[in-house]
């Protein structure tokens, strides 16, 4: 009896399921109101958790007909950073103790007026968090908010999600590389050991989640350019030199890697564009390499149109499988 | 020995997890861009599923340590509201069916330009898709999206939370009403039974979390006026006459209920305002009133204030708490 | 003769009139550019006056031909909400005094050099102002400014109205009870007694107001659910446990309130759902309530639309009725 | 007695007085979904009234004290614009009639659903709402919202108030005139004859408003440059030829308009830069006139600074003079 | 042979081209990072010089075809505002030196722990940073950001373009005035002569752009109103005494300067409101000016609208004209 | 004489220099403001040109110093990305033909009106470009602007730039994929050969700015982890099984590439998690790589810092280098 109870408990779950621990123990030595201040760049800020939860969350439904496998790949990376996003709020709220209580002895203001005539100790906790972010006394009643540290709320223009996984996945490489960033910098700005722990945790898991999103891109073939259509062979080996004296390398010389062309550098633009007519009048040996362009574009689209379409249903759409449960 | 891991398993599970199931059996009998991006609004407008995700999930940080029922009971409901805007989610993917697979055609525009000059069968979904939202097709490949059914980014300023648990409830009750409204709207513009199904859900659901905020508001006792302090007895009572023939009713004449007074009607302000120097000069017996209203509020200070210090941990302070799994 | 001037003369006043003298007499002792700072929440915030003034005066539109009684409460709190942005607006002024006569002096940084190299007094006002808000000095040359305390440029998407008062109502109880708060904890950030006199009165005004669109929803019947239609009766009593060892409560336990109903705690919600095909397949008892339900929203469909459509006037549409003035 | 009581009733108001009448009465000949969208543009758009009223409002708080007559000239203008606010808002309100009662027949959606199908009538009231402004019918339930026409939420960024006359009153002209244009581009899209009066007394009042402004701006003499400071006569007069062939006229040659100085063209920009060394070596007879703007600046700074500190008060301030009453 | 490729090269430049020296010479005598996060307010903010740069360039395409030679303005204008956006993007990076270099020993902080404990030097420069703008130590890496110097990003609603010059134009002047101010008020904020030399340049070349618009928008005749139709004659000369003791001036008194009316001080708007129906009764000597003003506005609407046709191209339409290059 | 003018003339251009003809000869075979609007995405909107010029040209100013190779491609392609948006607003405008001539046409409203009756010809302009974006015929004036497809303004939240090359440069590799892919979807929507042409130039060149973004990035070494700190070698490898069923590829299993470690997938994370106390009990033999890792962070930590730091001048800094010319 108990044993059927157990199994049923074991799927207990309905789409997200939470669990009060956390992924990481979070420990916070002592309140820090300007350190909880920055670390909002990684609850409500432009690189931060929940940017990333939101941003592979998004993907991962164009992503789930035609492509299961890589769906649940950006499923279980948005549910760990929800995790991760809880994981910084905790962090968050531990270093505000003491500001919401304080604020709650609404009668009293002696002591904060203590703080604001300059006579009180300046590690007075009310003094440092009205120091670190206005709002945070008055607002937030000293709690976490999805703005960044300087009270900019969250906004989805900071989420990417295209319908094209070679293009999505560079999108979360990117991302993945700036959250890293943040967190390195964010380590410096504290010597509580329990935090420095916690934020190497969440430095490297950028890590690994970069590693994998690499993986998947490798996966799919060819990958590049993103996206169906081939590069325009007329426009793409020419590198414009735009200023004078401009220093060489290999972004302007020689081989384009992976495109078995060469870089152009186009010393004197201005010829080129006029004695083109705008670029518009062309050298007849692009003809061919143009028809080459023209039909790998046409394979190209039958290949990942028909990728799409098979994989959706006909008729009525069903999102989820429901198997009977036969107990 | 199964038993053992089953156990094990049962508990396999950190902070969020996700299962491919919905919680609700989404389902959509045909495409319909038109109606996809007026679901956006549960997706990603302002009073949609992530605006109510974030706002219990936000406020839930601030009521963990003295308000753990509060907190669990905010928790779930987030959490079942990020269950919901997957169902929305895969709703709107579900409509935008046949958009993606078309754009990876992108060798072939002629059936689109069929659309564009107005020669296509209407129903083409590409024709639908453009017109109901023009990046449906250029931005977002055919998917869903965090923005609104006008383009605005989700915006974090839709989420209010102020470390008062009489307060954030209010701004949940107003929240659930919204939410219930906006689906009522939403089922009058599509007869597909599938999605009246799905909606009937979600909109019921906005109700049962309105009835239980205000179970739990109602469990916090006092809870009115929201936050510490009381009112000011000088200037509770009056409602003022600001424009002529100002029609009467238990808004502005009879008892405030439940504060044992009645609102006093000004018919004519200026005489109050300006006899009393802008209202600063009040009667005598007013003294007693605001005697009784500085001693109300010393003492709610202390009850609040320490109702909040008492619960927050001394030392380092730790979110979870870890038990040792003696298998 | 006269006495017909002032009976003209009283009515002199065309839709919004303005009066010198403040409902409030503001009052400053002396400057203090941080409290200016963080008053800016009451100002240009997302709680704040203006906030308040434009929700309720937006909602004010579409209630005026059904609902006149509403209308002349919503207008009037609104004024009465544009009056208190003059007040906060005049306190921000006053508590930035000698800003602007510093910037003024346009040709002598002598001043404010002393206050950057750490030389100057503590209490010159320019660097207590630059300290506070860096745009006070540069941009809004030492006054008021339409933003937030960390600003954040004030944004209608603070506003809501939704053309129902049963959710518009609610929408401003928990608008009040938010601006309340502010006042509450602002009041801790200043000891000038005529600041708190001030704002003693602005936080008191909020609880009127609330009280009496308390009264106004009352005065509505039935008021909820918000909107027209019932709730669904085979989804509204689960709560369902989405983390282990939820704590029970009013909130997940008996009898909900107002409803004849008991919440019904779903201990293991999968097995439910996937029982129910994703809550798809329903006991047969449901089709009593079901067509309970579909009948009552019919009633209230109808009721609701005449309310709305005997008030609107047939032919061209006049907002105001212009009675001539026999003198 | 009662003349003492109409005596006091005419002064019978606080601050903002609101009167139900408007000051120009609108009308509207039948609902057009589509034109109150564009409407929207005048309610919560860049240029409209709501932009105007709070620029002017703001605006007028800094120059209270130093400038009465132009705080008079700015709160009144400010508050015509608030009531035009109201104009256009229940011009929109008005022509969005039917929209609201239609979603109040909740439980009825077949009507509507010819529309989606393409079945019903065109000019459909639902059917054009929805297809103006999808939030018609599923945020705003039929009403007006302080966006613009394509939802975006008015922002206080439209707002420029930098503490100078002759800054903002030229920001004034400005906004002036754009919102005189679009009214000019409004009148083109009806052809209600009740709307086209509304909105040639709109337009007209912007110009009305434009020329006061323009007068007032006159007043305050010397005007120009804007604020405090001279122009450098190092960098006034150069025109630099940035492109090849640049079209000469009066904005580029000849006269600088009452500067009594005349325009330079720098043909060759890069030989005056270079052998400057960026502008930095300049020719010794710059001494003087540098020295004239020195001693300029010093002179106009101690005007324009004097004139602000003489006006504010000493000691306590205080926003209001409230008079007695004797009655 | 020299010759001609000199005759190349001088032509060598496509639409935008980039020089590494600076217009002006800008240099930085010590890093400063509170005055970079001011200075951000030039470079990010919304009348900095990416504002007035867009503006022009949003400007000059539609002024293109029907006036050339205000389209070479605006350009010209445009161009030297880019280059000025770069000077102050120099400036503020020179102001950060050291900050970046910090960052990436990111392996020791006791630098900065000893900031974060109070017991560093003031004039550590990360101290500095951190203090003046969070995001310069987190998210920018010590570098210059497009937002202002309280972090909002720079929005294009700072950006005003209406194609229509004689509005357009308007619009520059209040930018150029507003520009001009902030310089000023950052004047005061810096004693390093470098960076005095430098905003004095910036601040003077926003007077003469002021004066070169200013002569543009006169060379254009009538140019007032603004856009193209007339004031309404019955709407234009009242000035509404909205609040009592209103002051008076040249504003609301004497002659409409150039319209060749006076105007009329309405002291009690209601009776002429009220008795005019809400404006909509007029008396019959307004027949003819509006007369008037109906065949001027259509003689004005002939001349403008003509401008613009004849000047757009029949068919094809070519943005450039390429001419060959007989060399 | 003549040759020393040209060779001066040559140089003759400050910072940004701009040109009459455009990179590529854009050309319009006829209006079509729909597709105008679609295009506004590569003018105003988060993946266009105005984002990538923003985007490089801020990250060009944290690279001058110590990387010059890096800064002159930046800005060299910043250049470039200005001109692009040159050639996409010349294009827009081109559709908009007609648009602004007929507004100017404002005393006649005829030709519209039977637009908005349903009786004018499909193909008006004035109709298409109301019906593809409002703000064409009533803000902007046929105009293009700095808005995406949906109205939404361009905001500089758009730009990433955080300092460190190894990040920037990922940045970048994402933003060209996602316009490119802009280009290729746009492309679908117009069948006008001219516009074909020159999108297939813009797209090619997002194409080869990526292929140069990319060598840049290779030429730093290392390059990976992107910043400065190695991973954690505690929390490197697992991948966590966040639901059941995840399907296992390159990215959960085998080797992590270029780490010379592998995937370790975690199939049952709670006890793991658990069992180390929330992961903050580790194995003793991860105190070798933990000593390795704490070594190599800060041997890249000195290269790093000592990379930046000797490229910044000692004392006065200047930007630019002027060179005597000596003719």
């Amino acid at each position: 009896m108990r044993l059927v109870v157990l199994i049923h408990t074991l799927k207990n779950q309905i789409m997200f399921h939470h669990v009060k621990d956390l992924q990481f123990n979070a420990r916070v030595s002592r309140p820090d109101p300007r350190f909880a201040n920055l670390l909002l760049e990684q609850f409500g800020g432009e690189n931060g958790e929940l940017a990333a939860a939101m941003q592979y969350f998004t993907q991962a439904f164009g992503a789930k007909a035609p492509h299961p496998d890589k769906y649940d790949m950006l499923m279980d990376i948005a549910t760990e950073e929800f995790s991760h996003l809880e994981i910084v709020g905790a962090t968050i709220q531990m270093l505000l103790k003491g500001v919401n209580g304080e604020l709650k002895n609404a009668a009293d203001s002696s002591e904060i007026m203590q703080v604001m005539n300059g006579k009180a100790a300046k590690e007075n906790i009310i003094h440092e968090a009205l120091t670190a972010n206005p709002q945070f006394v008055v607002i937030t009643g000293g709690g976490v908010t999805p703005r960044n540290s300087q009270g900019i709320p969250w906004c989805a223009s900071y989420v990417n999600s295209n319908g094209d996984l070679t293009v999505d996945l560079r999108s979360n490489l990117a991302s993945e590389s700036r959250a890293k960033l943040v967190y390195e910098h964010l380590m410096k700005f504290t010597d509580d050991p329990y935090i420095h722990e916690t934020l190497s945790f969440l430095m490297t898991r950028e890590v690994t989640h970069y590693k994998m999103f690499e993986a998947a891109l490798e996966s799919i073939q060819p990958n590049f350019p993103p996206g169906v259509l081939a590069a325009d062979p007329r426009y793409l080996q020419q590198v414009y030199n735009l200023s004078e004296g401009t220093v060489r390398g290999p972004w302007n010389e020689g081989e384009i890697k992976g495109m078995d062309k060469d870089f152009i550098y186009v010393e004197d633009p201005i010829t080129t564009i006029r004695q083109t007519e705008g670029l518009t009048e062309q050298p007849k040996d692009m003809e061919k390499p143009l028809a080459d362009k023209e039909k790998l574009d046409k394979e190209m689209s039958k290949v990942k149109s028909e990728e799409v379409r098979k994989a959706e249903p006909k008729g009525v759409a069903q999102w989820s499988t429901y198997e009977s449960i036969g107990v």
